[in-house]
């Protein structure tokens, strides 16, 4: 675990950071820079080569505004009173009181009448999908997920003075705790055993005798970090004199090396299955009278043929593995839990969203000129669209038309003709350059206009200038 | 392909052959005698390692009587009379005329009135699971499961002369074509390619055309018997002056090395991601702008190094592999396969099938002795009962409670007690030995008689002398 | 309540009984004989007209011998070692002492080993469907059923010495208790309240103090007999010194007015919308303003007219009732849950049964002469097939397939063309006489034949003579 | 038919109109003013009493302006700008050319970009949800639902110049057709048959051929009004100059009297049987034998006595109808249905939505005062609660939590005590006006405070003055 103190002054306000990213040209280096901002004055790469996957990190800033727009519990406030917010669905209320955790949702939507009559009475809130109801939360989300390669969700946390809302536990995920009022007791202890350190699903709520001691523990005030990877046991409680507002941002759920294997396992089977007979051939007449749980202690030389045999197989079976089918069918589960990209009011005016055709005085008005051989495009984001293929067919999957509700809506995809898919990935590996349409390496221009009209239908690019 | 001819009169009837295997001691030595009868005059040994799996084989006996007892065209007519064989389920009514293969199935039971109309307009008869009529197939296959270690199936086929009831195609399991009356010419055609060399699934129907010249011709009469493997197409016609019966022994469907490595490999991955935290570590943060088909032509130094690391991964793996769990997996679907055991008549005596106790002069006699230290028992059959471990408990699995329909039961287990497992592996280690209730490795002699009467009670084991 | 004393000695033997019974031309005949026979001496006559429904009566004959060779503990000791008996879906055992009532049914299959062992320790027995293992007691009810025009189901009850195995409690079912063997104390209550009686459902288990005193109190013996209406409490024990084996017989499940209106009411509502525009017209505007539970004590002069035209549209609801139709979803009911008639020698000859096509010799010997307009034909049974419409398609219904274990087939039917029903209905309502298929008012001799040979392959009628 | 012209002038604007409205104390009343509006210058009475389910009306105002601000094609295009508009959830693309209907949706959300593309091509466009989209749409069916008691729900139709969009058919709703823009030539036919007369069902597309001579044509032009009963045949095209944009508003849909027997007569029938011997005792034993169909032509002197007692029976039926309870069905699906009430800027103030409790300066800042037994309260609409008894238990069902979305939200309701019945019986009933907490009538003033507490808090009533 380690403490960075940052001096007061050094910080910028999220509105002007996020206003300054939207110039970036490239959506990656427009995610790397927002998450620089967010763990600094920490490196980004030091952090990810010394921190990230391996221990808690403290960035204390002394500067309460530094993460200031973000969120507000005023922001909490005007989320009850206008949007439909529901109880079990958006917001837990919670407390944890002489060591038991509770939980108190009534049925139907939260009115800010009934919730602020929880938090009064010593309940915690907790807002679970923040970016469906915040703009900023959304924008946020949506650039750093490019950063991680892996889902970015968040949870709103509101604590009364001296309550506590949950119990001692770990996460699946890791974590980025964000201080954006009041303060919190945090304390953050080391994964018990082995098997449980980045561990493949969280943990039930922990008693304070099975935890041991904190190796970390602080006060962390508005503007301040904590970070601890999944694994690592934490609570966090109010001090008598101060509420607590908190985002917890995350990510690298279900996102492991095993994780991959599992999705690349049965394919490679089939694969060894198809190509290589030895995969076929049957089973010894007589492996069931050796072989099995309650043969295990035989010593019969058959066992060690057999044990040898499967080994075998396997160093066969490293070599049909399908990396890359598997790895695409790792990206389409993220492209469908990404968000959608938030546009900047220039993307919007040279996008589907903005094309300016409207109704007007009666009757279509129409000054967009054409998509032409000269119009230049470019995907909107670099990670906005993939093309997969499943064996068969290839697929282009897209994020643009995905909800800022998780899974609202399915997987967006279409199948690319085989004559396309070599311009398709040259617009993907073009990025962030424009190209025309014109260049796309397609068989004729009817082709070309064509697929560009397609995804420019789908809100999957852009143009240089407004149409 | 290779022929076999046997000379005239060297014949066992099917009858005596039965009551004489009925009198070995050990099943396994009784299923490998009667496989043995079944391809005399091959040794099964040469069998099994020159001809299974690889080619088809002939016998020609010039015997017409040498399978005689196994099934008539006079049976089937006696179970169509008394027996529920429903169309579809039981029976089906074929046709293959010009190049065009049709089933004639209308709804509800076949009665002989309508079925030997069917076959007097030159329909062939296909019986599906002729062990559930015939008390011969049935104790025919249910000893021959035990040769194999994989479910032994038939089916039944009757051909009027001069007709053709199936189109050419190849099985996913091992055939035994044993002709019973009359003759049938048959040809056989090697795989096509090396992807149908034992092929996991069959295939269609095939065109003359696409199938070539065939490897062996050959009619095939009364006493004959015909092998091919999984793979090798086959067709079948009757000569203009004969009806052809045959009945096709099966087995080694879904019993191969691949098989056993689906089940094995989930389990594997999961005990590697539990034990080794190198399998939990996450993805490099930007895996995706570098893998997957849109970026395989990619010439990135990050490929190589990432395929390194599944390759890394996957030798991993094969040290985790729970293969007695796997190969355990499987034995509980043989297990659920498998025919019940016919007994034989003392069997019955000294099993719960035929204890004494009886309702006779309104009351209930009882001259069975109870089970004691000194009764000896053992299992019914070698493979009749298994102890399968699902990493949590020990179940005892078996299949004397099973159907001659298959899977028209569930299969039947119950949980051993861990204190009980010694028990009971001493007791299927032990088989073909009887052993005394006294000498089970338990704690008490209270505990060896209840596992006794348990087992007995199940009719997992008999007793040395009917109690 | 009615005892009825017969001497001993003008019983007849069930088996002579069932055979003369054979050579009774008309099924309903035969069925209306073996019911005079069963409650004999009463006349049945006067049984419908004073008892049934009504109140409990005794017949005690004083001749064990009276009901012989229906059922006996001897065949219950068979069938559990020759046949498929299932703990739970065959056979429950069961026990009721101290007011405590159990169920102790293990899983699998009941060897005679552990049911007699259950029955040795104080536990009665209750065989489910003897109909599917005792060809008498299939022959028996599906006579029966022809009489009742409804299901006649079986249980059979065996119980030690001194035990009693259900508690006290009403059934949904006329019930006729048959005493085979030994004898049992019955005590049987009238029904508590007007609710409950002629009750839709069967009672809980009651407690001795909340049923009263018995208005019946008798020990059957062997040869007696006990009716009661459903809805009355009944409950039986045995006395020290005999065991008690009965089986009651019953009918009139859910056959009540009430349950034709049931299937009638939807269809006579959707005719009446159909046809009448009263059905049609809309509520009036503010009818939810004083109608409703809310507004039942509203004093508002819409209401009795609002509920006057409800009742106006009751009564016109009178006048749309297809009461055939609805009928005929009972007779459907019926015929589902009905048991195929058993067949005597000559109906097996003269039906698709016992067609003489066989195979024989290597061919299919076939001495049956074909159907002709000459050949004398009839229903196998008077009510073994029905003709019902659905509104658009008439379709024949038939018992001839159905199985001896309740509704394991669906229903069997197939349509018959309008041209066809009138020779159908005229086949029908010409039961018990045969009529030359020349007879049959079709429109030519082909049509005549090939609805003869479908009806004869469906086993829905016989010859006069074997073909 | 008939035809009402409006002199130029004597228009009032929607929007004045609906704050007007907001003005008016009973939601019943509002909802007859602002019906009368949408029909004026008929008054309603003549038109409840002449025309409403019995024939056309039309108004022809020569007022553009009448309608105005109900909803507008600018709305359209800038609903589908900023709103998640889904092709074939919420907006069809169709068109009817020689005589053939399609449909054009393509998959996904409908951008304005395609939209219009498509609208410039010739194709129709309906937005099948309005109120979802349209704050004034939303407000104008929540109060006209209170007029019909049924749900008020509308579709908007844009039909480009020269066009049709749909095939002429009828509906099962009653329609109200309100020219917003542009003009349109609607011919109207009367229903084919008296079946057709207030069908139950829509009707197919039809032919020009099957629908006979329109017995009204008119061209709409904006301010106009156009009426047909369900069963009027309709179809609507373009004149060549001009576009068309109207809103049809429905009502009625499947509430009409056979809709409510429907929901009565399963409950009757159960009453009858409990209630009544007469319905459960059993059907004559033979009645199968003459009577079903197959028996309809029998002339049997037991057909007409059965015929009798199900005439009996039903008469009987009537009097077991429980026609509050079947009231109280119709009406839980009316909530069920109904749009949520939009409220003014007062109700907002004295109800829970806008309570005064928020969060400012860090934290929870509450100048409401509590509920008391002074508070004055009154349901927020008329039929915004109900209360229904299932039998069993009484509920409160209430709309104010339900979805602007049809059937969003499950029907909401919450179990009423026993000893609280009357006091929200009281509350109803006393609307519009508003009662002390005081005199509820309970037995405590804690219950009182508490009944009040819960209804606030969900929103079913408001408080005279805010809190």
């Amino acid at each position: 675990e380690e403490v960075n103190q940052t001096e007061n002054g050094d910080s910028e306000d999220l509105t002007v950071m996020l206003a300054d990213l939207a110039t970036v040209d490239n959506s990656r280096e427009r995610a790397s820079k927002l998450f620089q901002w967010l763990i600094s004055p920490i490196p980004a790469e030091t952090f990810f080569r010394e921190t990230w996957e391996k221990k808690p990190i403290l960035v204390q800033r002394k500067n309460p505004d530094y993460y200031k727009g973000l969120f507000s519990t005023a922001e909490f406030d005007r989320i009850l009173r206008g949007e439909d917010v529901q109880y079990g669905v958006n917001l837990d209320v919670t407390s944890y009181t002489n060591g038991t955790r509770e939980t108190h949702n009534p049925p139907g939507r939260a009115l800010p009448y009934t919730v602020w009559g929880f938090y009064k009475s010593g309940c915690s809130l907790r807002l679970l999908n923040p970016q469906a109801f915040s703009a900023t939360v959304w924008n946020v989300l949506s650039i750093l997920q490019e950063n991680f390669g892996s889902m970015a969700g968040a949870n709103i946390y509101l604590t009364p003075p001296g309550t506590q809302g949950f119990a001692p536990h770990y996460d699946d995920i890791e974590a980025f705790v964000v201080q954006l009022e009041g303060k919190k007791h945090w304390r953050v202890y080391k994964p018990r055993v082995d098997d449980e350190i980045l561990p493949v699903l969280s943990s039930p709520n922990f008693d304070e005798v099975e935890i041991g001691e904190p190796i970390l523990e602080v006060v962390l005030e508005a503007g301040d970090l904590l970070y601890f990877p999944r694994g690592f046991i934490h609570q966090g409680d109010c001090l008598p004199d101060a509420h607590s507002l908190h985002i917890t941002i995350s990510s690298y759920q279900k996102n492991s090396w095993g994780d991959l294997l599992q999705r690349m396992l049965p394919a490679a089977l089939e694969i060894a299955m198809e190509e290589d007979v030895e995969f076929r051939r049957g089973l010894p007449l007589d492996y069931l009278t050796y072989m099995g749980v309650q043969n295990s202690d035989l010593d019969d030389p058959r066992r060690p043929k057999f044990l040898s045999q499967i080994e075998t197989l396997m160093k066969k079976l490293a070599s049909y593995c399908p990396v890359d089918a598997a790895v695409d069918q790792k990206a389409r589960d993220f492209l469908h839990d990404c968000l959608p990209p938030m546009l900047t009011t220039a993307e919007q005016a040279s996008s589907v969203k903005g094309a300016r055709t409207r109704w007007e005085c009666d009757q279509v008005m129409d000054d967009s000129s054409d998509i032409s051989t000269r119009t230049r495009i470019r995907l909107l984001r670099a990670g906005c669209a993939r093309l997969c293929s499943d064996g068969e067919a290839v697929h282009l999957y897209y994020t643009t038309d995905n909800s800022r509700v998780y899974h609202q809506e399915e997987l967006k995809s279409f199948e690319v003709n085989t004559e396309l898919t070599d311009a398709v990935e040259f617009l993907i590996h073009s990025y962030p350059k424009f190209v025309t349409v014109g260049s796309l390496p397609c068989t004729s221009t009817a082709q070309r206009i064509a697929l560009a009209e397609q995804l420019f239908e789908k809100g999957i690019i852009h143009t240089s200038e407004p149409l």
